[in-house]
């Protein structure tokens, strides 16, 4: 047995929870910047007329979006507050879109005049209130929107229910039906609107390209009904992202300056390639496109998890292990304010102890004995990170790594058991930034006070005396 | 069909939304303390040596702090962080009591430091690093630390999953066995502590009481054998909470001068009393303690979501609707950020429309038409509030009404979508006061920062001409 400190980014996690404290998220750069070159070299370079928004619900800080700028990318928001980020960061207009299934006339009109290059509308409602608050913001922003009308494919991917959104009676978009004819009409029609073509997304953490594949012959299919009914060419197809990831990091770094890595990527868990999804929808899209005699669209992707996932770890302290019969507890100083997936999806995590990890045995999980409970901090059941890991050796004290957890953790963040929010540290090259300091306690109250009426702190009640926790001694 | 405005604590919610925005969480203070005079009236009263301490965790402000003070609660916090609230409110340290599986060193310290009266143990390794940090302060506190021991009593209630906590192999607490056993020897032994006896919960939202009953039984059972085999007379008994509440509100009032709630009120739902629970389990202890021959400890309960669910209301506005075949949406400007309850236990609410109130409508759910889904703005299948609620006329601007929500919604509203948590106001007898103001986009990047490193807005990569929203143009 090799025990080893797990190092991430080239920075010992040991040391990063020593100097930035726990839990921690550690997010490392390269991984971020080479998803995003994978993306260009198997997408964007491979496939003319493309595009891709990072996902920034996944996880978004202003750093995050200035990577995204740097490397090419366009943002894909979901909000104000994901527009406001953007905005801070000064990413560039024009390569922002703005998603969601219920926008407030006041997002639509920040968007619009932010100029964000895209608006994807999610229903006729909102189609026929952005016409007006378009054509009512005319002069100042001087051109017609650019929109997308969202789709719902009517195709089910093999994911957890609440991750499916491309199903018919979705809540989002319109099935392809009268209701999107109606809807194209009315674009086609109104003057302040640019209706460039459509979205679809069929759902998230997918790990083949049958659905998505099945969705884009359908929205073929409904470009060629609508150029025929109405004359209509889409210029563009957005096919959203969903792309899966797995549990496991792609690879590992223990510090050891002579063999770097070996040992331990051999055994690590190669991420889902990109391709394996884009090759697919290009070649179905380009194929049913040709069949119809209609020009094949701009197309765009939207990879958020895909992108952070696996780039982000989250580093906890035990504060105690419980060993009762049939069950070890290593009860860690965070879980589900810091990471919900597991209580919200079901989602399993792995973990090693950082400042003892032993790669051999990470691998070998089902070998192994051992066998921990990770529990988050909350004084709820459902709390508990992980059902099972080997963490032989694991104490009071130690540094648990979670893999995997750049994605849709920091983002997801509560204040559950008024527990502050971790800080987010950005690693590369062994140097670490912070990028989202640390809530304090004190923060929490930020806007909390007492009101007049409340300042006496008399008890209206005395109790009689008794030795129950709830009386005064 | 009489159409009226809903009113909370005799506000009007309309006016409520316009004034203060939405979403809103609105508390009713006069709810809230009819609930504790309930407990009074049919528990601490009823039966001598009793207390309660308000389960803080199912929401917990400075100013739900005080009144929990002024109606002669205890106060039961999870964390470091709800004690700071305690402290923040000045909330009397005698009366506070520290819960937690994995309580940090530094929340021990600061449970010790503040004088809290009552520290429940949860497991072994705990009992050993409080016993030496007690005895480590003890010149500082002048006094043994008054513990429970967390006792998980081997009973399986009807609830979700995740809300069951008591059962053998629960995160929380020790079962009764040889593991008990050497804790509580430990404990005795200890010159730092001061074992009063134990807690135990059965689990959360549960209807009828015989789980707790059989969990008071199996204590009885337990102190009579410790008190066999080790001589140790357990002076208190702590039952935990659990009481379950409904999902209608228990009055109305429409603001009608002339005939105040009464139509209403007669349809609404009554709260499960809280006797039902504790008379039960008061009989329990009674007789059990009596048949085993040993003296029957003073007892606490730790009521939360059963004192402010039923008070809270969440105020949306519906920010459009969207008719699709066999479903109607309406999209609100809240969801699973303010309230993940739907997407973490299934949990299921009731709505109406704040300015269009039909009283009679909304209890005969089942005979009318017009059902809407009420989704979420998260950019997230499973964010949906209601599954179906006949919302008649429901259109964009609407305010719409959620009931219940007094209880972990606000304390367990995450910044998902990058979405500000709501304000809480306070209301009764028409007054409000904001006691947690709404958090900003601003708030939500305080501590954000792009590192040196990243200054440069300079893409890397400069695509193609390309017509996707990914490219700048």
């Amino acid at each position: 047995m090799t025990l080893s400190h797990l190092f991430w980014g080239k920075a010992d996690c040991v040391e990063l929870a020593r100097r930035y404290g726990t839990p921690l998220y550690v997010m490392d750069e390269a991984v971020i910047r080479a998803r995003c070159a994978e993306i260009r070299a198997d997408f964007l370079d491979k496939w003319r007329n493309t595009a891709a928004c990072y996902a920034s619900k996944a996880f978004l800080t202003t750093a995050m979006a200035r990577i995204a700028d740097q490397e090419g990318l366009g943002l894909d928001v979901a909000s104000g507050g994901e527009l406001h980020v953007a905005r801070k960061a000064g990413f560039p207009p024009s390569r922002i879109e703005l998603h969601g299934s219920a926008k407030s006339e006041r997002e639509l009109r920040a968007a619009l005049e932010y100029g964000v290059g895209r608006i994807i509308v999610d229903g006729v409602m909102e189609l026929e209130l952005l016409s007006s608050l378009a054509a009512e913001m005319k002069k100042k922003i001087k051109k017609r929107a650019a929109i997308l009308l969202r789709v719902a494919p009517g195709v089910t991917p093999h994911t957890h229910a609440h991750l499916v959104t491309g199903h018919a009676g979705s809540k989002f978009g319109l099935p392809p039906g009268d209701i999107l004819r109606g809807a194209v009409r009315f674009a086609l029609a109104s003057e302040s609107l640019d209706l460039l073509g459509f979205h679809f997304h069929v759902g998230s953490q997918i790990f083949e390209p049958a659905s998505h594949a099945e969705a884009v012959a359908r929205m073929a299919a409904l470009l060629e009904t609508l150029k025929t009914e109405q004359g209509f060419e889409a210029r563009e197809l957005n096919f959203g992202g969903g792309f899966g990831v797995g549990q496991l990091p792609e690879s590992f770094d223990t510090g050891a300056p002579d063999a770097p890595n070996s040992q331990n990527n051999a055994a690590a868990e190669p991420h889902v390639p990109l391709r394996l999804f884009t090759d697919t929808m290009m070649e179905t899209l380009t194929r049913e496109c040709g069949i119809r005699h209609i020009p094949r669209p701009a197309v765009t992707i939207e990879p958020g998890r895909w992108v952070v996932a696996g780039a982000g770890i989250t580093l906890y302290t035990i504060e105690t292990i419980k060993k009762l019969e049939g069950v070890t507890y290593a009860g860690v100083d965070g879980g589900m304010p810091d990471n919900p997936r597991p209580s919200l999806y079901g989602a399993e995590y792995r973990a090693a102890l950082a400042g003892k990890f032993d790669a051999a045995l990470f691998f070998k999980r089902a070998d192994a004995g051992a066998k921990v409970m990770v529990a988050g901090k909350c004084c709820e059941t459902g709390d508990i990170l992980i059902g099972s890991e080997n963490l032989p050796g694991a104490e009071r004290g130690d540094v648990l790594a979670v893999f995997n957890t750049g994605a849709y953790n920091f983002s997801m963040a509560s204040n559950y058991n008024r527990l502050p929010r971790p800080a987010v540290v950005l690693v590369r090259d062994g140097r670490a930034d912070v990028i989202a300091e640390r809530q304090t306690e004190d923060d929490l109250l930020r806007g909390d006070s007492i009101p007049a009426h409340l300042q006496s702190p008399a008890s209206c009640y005395n109790p009689p005396a008794a030795a129950g926790a709830g009386r005064g001694k």
